[in-house]
């Protein structure tokens, strides 16, 4: 290979580093290094007890479970939905490895590769460096599987039954740009430009095998999964989150959350379901709405988020004290068979809608242990009766199998899925 | 009028404020100041020496110029363009004071009116209550004048020269939907939840009088304005801001970007012009571009941000050096006959475009003492020649007047053009 040949096969897309280690030797490796720096690290991934982190420090990548689900919702969110390109599975397979090596790099707070100008001058950097001196922010990665993936490389008998295609809701209104994705990366980091620096990093390690199908900036969180902190609040002006699962408590998580070793395929064990709903809020109708009314719909107070009757935010809700059509009387366990989902969404605004109002709303983000039997049958009699429907509308709407954990340093996303060894 | 009446005129959307304090009294104004609760003041305002403040701090309101221009940068953006929809000057005169009071609130960390649940169920809160708990996070609001605002309420003989229309420039592709506006609101805060909230809740109190046309977040701050802080990196992975006004060069502020009092008409003085530029960034074909031709297309290194053949980011640059073609080569003020303008832009990434591409770029902001004289010459020269515009284009621009400070409780935002008085 003349080097002019190498250039070439670098500007093509894969990552770099290999092909720049192969004959740049390691006097570059020492340059990634230095600029990548020492980070402490909070472990999260491999017990269900999150460190309480601080928002500048590192979430550890490895785990039995993906960081970003029981982890300490961050305050921002990037969500991109890929579509595959490529019909060559090797090339995939080794996709999904480079984008684990710089996912762990990213995630500690280091660049991707020889870092934005640690390779050689007519080389692409290898990471775009927009990043570079800003803290790993608590960053997580974490990837999922969509339906139409199983179509492809000869999965088709290892998709589970658990990841339904989700049926049509009364109300719902998608935009076909905005749903669906053969895989998708949710990026949360306490800082929008880390979380935005790492989809745009394994976007461009992607070029040629996958193409970003549509992404989603979430610029609050609207749920917590830490008990002690205070409840954020959603763009309706009420606190979210109060009645979610706490990324501490292992048994409900364990219970609701993830999926167990009989559930299903093995190569999901330990994993989880994600379903995506982007749900568009009439802000300009709500902010229209009296007090009285809007404290209806949710069957809870605006001021301390205490539920009907009650005082406190925290106090156990008495539902038959609420409308009938009360969001949280129709979504609490109790009503339900006590089905329980982990909440994850984030506020977005988008501009406008060309009709003079703010297109605004809830990135509903929402982590269970069978789709079939969590997101489906709860969406199903919101949908059918919810108060709350009068001011939202769903728009788009994507469902994944989010896989284990990458357990160490020789371990990949997929591989559970993809190993023939597995 | 009965009270049917009253709240119905408060669902009309004129802020409730007073008609509550007409018949509610001052029991519901006590909840409000009980809600907004005391915050530290850094005054920023009335002198060009912005203190410096915390991340959480509330920035002064009032000042001889508006805050927002010089003020150290905050974090995020939320920046809306509105077209007006009354003729009527008086309404419009009284939403300008109505506005003006509801920044003084929110911008000292205070609820809109009696809050988002200090006035009456029956009633919708004066407040949307989503920046409940949180802190002022510096926000700050200036509001600008559009061109065509001057076609109305027989303004046409106060519309200053130095609010020239921009040319069509070399490289345009000017969407209208992202483009104009008889007026602008720029929101700047540490905390996006903040930003949002408050052009949300301007929006609201202007209902039926003015619409949004357009509207932007920002995610990152591009540039800076304070000479010790770390300069931020774009999306391109250079720092940007090196060499820009800082807030605390009162002599730089004076000659380059406040209006002096012989510059036009006096309803200017100590105001200033705001060129809004959405700018895209085609960060995927810069991702594949080698690190020297980035390096080259600005004249600076990647790395440090030095000038070519510097090894300091803020060493002095030696033009000559740089291709001719460098971005840096062609903006400096050495470059221009002194040309400086103050820059003040924001990374955003809105989603997709539809070729598997994020929707990125700088939402490019500049003040300057006259458009005709700042920007205009300036991007004409970089519309020509920039080695930059293989990589980027404009898409959305627009240019405003924007007037100067509201001095105290009394005053308001525009009074300087809008009151016979003055
Ligand atoms: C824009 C749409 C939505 C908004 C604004 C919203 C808002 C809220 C609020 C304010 C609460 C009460 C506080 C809390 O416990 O978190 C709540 C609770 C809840 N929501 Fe939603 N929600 C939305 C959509 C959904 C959807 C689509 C689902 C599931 C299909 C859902 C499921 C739940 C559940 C399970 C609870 C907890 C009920 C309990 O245990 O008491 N929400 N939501
Ligand atoms: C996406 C578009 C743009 C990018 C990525 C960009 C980036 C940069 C960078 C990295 C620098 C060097 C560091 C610094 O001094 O701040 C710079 C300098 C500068 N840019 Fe831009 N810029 C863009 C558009 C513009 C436009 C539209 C204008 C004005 C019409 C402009 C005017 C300037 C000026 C005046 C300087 C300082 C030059 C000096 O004093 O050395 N830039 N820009």
């Amino acid at each position: 290979m003349t080097q002019a040949q190498q250039t070439q096969q670098i500007r093509g897309g894969a990552p770099s580093r290999r092909a720049l280690l192969g004959w740049g030797g390691a006097g570059l490796a020492l340059g990634a290094a230095a600029a990548g720096g020492a980070v402490a690290v909070a472990r999260t991934g491999d017990d269900t007890t999150p460190a309480a982190a601080g928002t500048g420090s590192a979430v550890e990548f490895h785990g039995t479970h993906q960081a970003g689900i029981a982890t300490p919702v961050q305050d921002r969110l990037h969500f991109a939905a890929f579509d595959v390109k490529t019909d060559d599975r090797a090339e995939f397979v080794q996709l999904l490895k480079d984008w684990t090596e710089a996912a762990r790099r990213m995630t500690a707070g280091k660049p991707v590769g020889e870092g934005a100008y640690g390779g050689l001058p007519e080389a692409p950097p290898d990471d775009t460096g927009e990043a570079l001196g800003l803290k790993p922010s608590r960053l997580t990665l974490t990837i999922g599987f969509g339906p139409s993936l199983f179509d492809r490389f000869g999965l088709q008998d290892k998709r589970p039954e658990a990841l339904a295609e989700l049926p049509a809701f009364p109300g719902d209104n998608l935009h076909k740009a905005r749903s669906g994705g053969d895989l998708c990366i949710q990026a949360c980091a306490d800082d929008p430009q880390v979380a935005v620096h790492a989809i745009r990093n394994l976007a461009r390690i992607g070029f040629g095998k996958v193409a970003v199908r549509w992404s989603q900036l979430g610029f609050g969180k609207t749920s917590s999964t830490t008990p002690d902190a205070q409840t954020p609040r959603n763009l309706f002006g009420f606190k979210d989150g109060t009645r979610n699962i706490a990324g501490t408590e292992a048994d409900r998580l364990k219970e609701h959350v993830w999926v167990g070793d009989g559930d299903g395929p093995d190569w999901m064990s330990a994993g989880s379901y994600l379903v995506a709903r982007r749900i568009r809020m009439n802000i300009e109708t709500w902010d229209r709405t009296s007090l009285q009314e809007q404290e209806d719909v949710f069957g809870r107070d605006k001021r301390e988020g205490a539920p009907v009757g009650k005082a406190g935010e925290h106090d156990a809700p008495f539902l038959k004290a609420m409308k009938p059509t009360a969001h949280v009387r129709l979504a609490h366990p109790d009503a339900n068979d006590g089905i329980t989902i982990l909440r994850r969404g984030y506020s977005f605004t988008d501009g406008t809608d060309g009709l003079g109002r703010l297109d605004a709303g809830l990135f509903f983000l929402a982590y269970q242990r069978d789709v079939r039997k969590g997101f489906i049958p709860l969406q199903r009699k919101l949908a059918a009766h919810d108060a709350l429907n009068e001011y939202i509308q769903h728009v788009g709407s994507a469902v994944f199998a989010v896989p284990p954990g990458v357990r160490d340093s020789g371990d990949w996303w997929g591989r559970t899925l993809f190993s023939k060894e597995a």
